[in-house]
């Protein structure tokens, strides 16, 4: 709109470490979808905007060029509270599967919009897609009609959802320019906020298996996205969760997929819950279906004994096209052909498991992208992994490997053998959830 | 050479600070010249060069590394030394065109490598083409052999000289990425050093007029042309030379080719043979053919006066296809159609002359290009330029403007007009050749 700003000129005053007004940000955003910007351009302006980092006017100008570039969904003639929940990811992170049925048992929509797996993290996506048949790319119109129907719908990012930020997030990856807390930011909220939430909680995770390793950085983008978010209309916070190790104890898309199962029936691992409940009280307050955290927990409790989580699960399974009888009878998800434990070498207790280990080995196993172009195998990957301050005998299994070839499961078994360390005595315990931001 | 280098690795090394190495730098000036590094990596780089700055050691690896992309004249056989010049570009600057001659008619033998105009400044590429038949692109072979024979040759970049400049000049013309003392000083040396010369002599320029604006910026750029010049085996002097007017009295390819035709002859601009001389000192005692400045000057001198050097100008017209009489009948050169002058509002005394200004009338005219694709007119521009300090008359000329259309010449007009200020007493002189550096 306005003024036509020229690539190299709107690039030149980055640079030189001006602050971009709307009208630029708005034509570095468009010329990121419609191709009236060159690749090179965008990406010395990405570099530009990390390395001179962005004030929160411009994320949140930049956030809001992004998100319309593309559709927005148009959730308004829903009454209940849209509540989103995003994590940054890490190993073993399946919480939005349960969840998200959870929050939507207990009277919020849940509109989510989530990734694919890249690296060492896994995709709620992918997950998703290890149960036969679900579709995971709704078209706007379905995905809004799911939402009114059963207040829950799980689609992937299309070409329709701020499709400057899936040209923008491609170009970082390959220029070194991923790791800028703003552009990080308005990736995030680019897509959230077109979801059509209202409000929005995230799980900002830090540690080895994180894609932040470090807390005070994590801190930082939970108070972007949280500011950034509110400055956007949308209430939101943010916990800073831990992820030095796995969540839960399996790695693996159907092996995560089951867990969840495990969880919507109230046998979750206690690492789990932990992070689920905390989160989803945060969902239920801000969405003000409670006044409290106590009675959030009891809600949430509640959607998990009557079974009316599970059964929101199965609708969504049903509506997207899977295979609904996975929600009672997980055997119906891919199995591996080879399913061996990886044996302690000694007795003693689980001193660490490291959670970058264990993605590593899931990736030689199969069951994650090395490359975006890559396709994950759904049945491999890790079950029954060993906590830390577990006791374990000599012999004993520190986790299943679940492999679809001798030599995968070779190398795979070599990593675990490093990754998950036994010694005397147990570690001493960290706190799982941290602060909450917002 | 030896380990591979991945893109975004070495990238994400310079974005957070690191001093890269020789063999990062190698595999950065590989990949704009292979194509094994994508253009929005390239660019992403250069910004993060930009950004960064980058050592006097990363600045002469990437020098070495940009001019070992392509084919290096290998001058060797050639028993004189072997010294160029290269100016920084300034309006009006035809200094090469006699310089380079001159230094020859004195022993030294000048393998030049020169760019064509872009913007305001005019190439001395685009002025030697305004002589008929005139080829600028010789094979290496017979650049050599011409070099060996007659001991000057004026070419310009080809495709096989420093082909990762081409590239990434390209690439920064449009990415804002062009200002950076570090990279300037890479593409100039990695064309000049592949030339074969000994020795190299720099006008950097600074003013209005100019690339740099400012002189302490135009005295770094110097300070880093003459250090990685020495670095590199190629000992080197720059002078920091003023440029808020034009020099000479013409701007404009045929007229300031008629021009520097006159500076041959002892009839040349003061101001254009002040910086003319000051330049060819440096040359001659550079290569050791004078011991001092005074008598270096002479031999310049005699260079004119006996016409040798105009006979070298005439030798390599003629070998480079062009047709040799122009040296004695500059009217065989491309004329403009319309021919007029612009007159003096007022008498006076010339108090300014804006180069930027000056160049721009010339653009308007198509004397130059705004765009690198763009063809030029040879045959137009301006001439007769009155200089600062110099009495008018009112409707006296101010300059001569050579035009081929009605609209272009009134808009010249217009724009010199205001570009020569005349008003009741001449401004105080400032020095045009300032500091000698190296």
């Amino acid at each position: 709109m306005g003024t036509p700003h020229f690539p190299k000129e709107v690039i030149a005053r980055k640079r030189d470490g001006a602050e971009l007004d709307r009208s630029e940000l708005e034509a570095f955003a468009r010329g990121a979808s419609d191709g009236s910007w060159e690749d090179y351009q965008l990406s010395a302006m990405l570099m530009a905007l990390f390395l001179r980092g962005m004030t929160p006017r411009e994320t949140a100008y930049l956030t809001e060029a992004m998100m319309g570039s593309g559709i927005v969904a148009d959730l308004s003639s829903i009454r209940l509270p849209k509540v989103d929940k995003h994590s940054t990811g890490g190993v073993g992170d399946k919480v939005s599967l349960h969840l998200a049925p959870m929050a939507a048992a207990c009277g919020i929509v849940v509109p989510m919009i989530s990734g694919r797996g890249l690296g060492h993290t896994g995709g709620t996506l992918d997950k998703l897609e290890s149960i036969p048949g679900f579709r995971v790319g709704l078209p706007l119109a379905e995905f809004s009609a799911q939402l009114a129907r059963i207040g829950l719908a799980m689609i992937g990012q299309t070409a329709e959802f701020a499709p400057a930020d899936r040209k923008l997030y491609a170009l970082r990856d390959v220029t070194g320019t991923i790791e800028s807390i703003p552009l990080i930011c308005a990736s995030i909220l680019s897509k959230k906020v077109a979801s059509g939430a209202d409000f929005l909680v995230f799980d900002v995770k830090f540690g080895r298996g994180a894609f932040m390793r470090d807390k005070a950085r994590a801190r930082e983008l939970a108070v972007a996205l949280t500011s950034s978010s509110a400055a956007m209309g949308k209430p939101a916070r943010a916990l800073i969760t831990a992820m030095d190790e796995p969540l839960g104890r399996t790695v693996g898309n159907a092996l995560e997929l089951a867990e969840s199962i495990d969880c919507l029936k109230g046998a979750g691992p206690s690492d789990v819950m932990e992070v689920t409940f905390a989160l989803g009280e945060q969902m239920l307050l801000l969405a003000g279906i409670e006044k409290d955290a106590a009675a959030a927990r009891g809600r949430l409790e509640r959607s998990l004994s009557t079974g009316s989580a599970l059964a929101k699960f199965r609708e969504m399974v049903g509506a997207q096209g899977g295979d609904p009888r996975v929600a009672d009878e997980p055997g119906r998800l891919p199995k591996a052909g080879l399913v061996r434990p990886v044996p302690s070498a000694r007795a003693g207790f689980v001193r660490d498991v490291d959670a970058l280990g264990v993605a590593l080995a899931a990736l030689r196993l199969g069951a994650g992208r090395v490359k975006a172009e890559d396709t994950v195998d759904p049945s491999v990957g890790v079950s029954h992994l060993a906590k830390s301050g577990e006791p374990v005998k000599a012999g004993g299994a520190l986790c299943m490997i679940h492999a679809n070839s001798e030599g995968t499961l070779r190398e795979a078994a070599e990593i675990l053998g490093r990754a998950i360390v036994v010694g005397d005595a147990p570690p001493a315990a960290a706190p799982l959830v941290g602060e909450l931001i917002g």
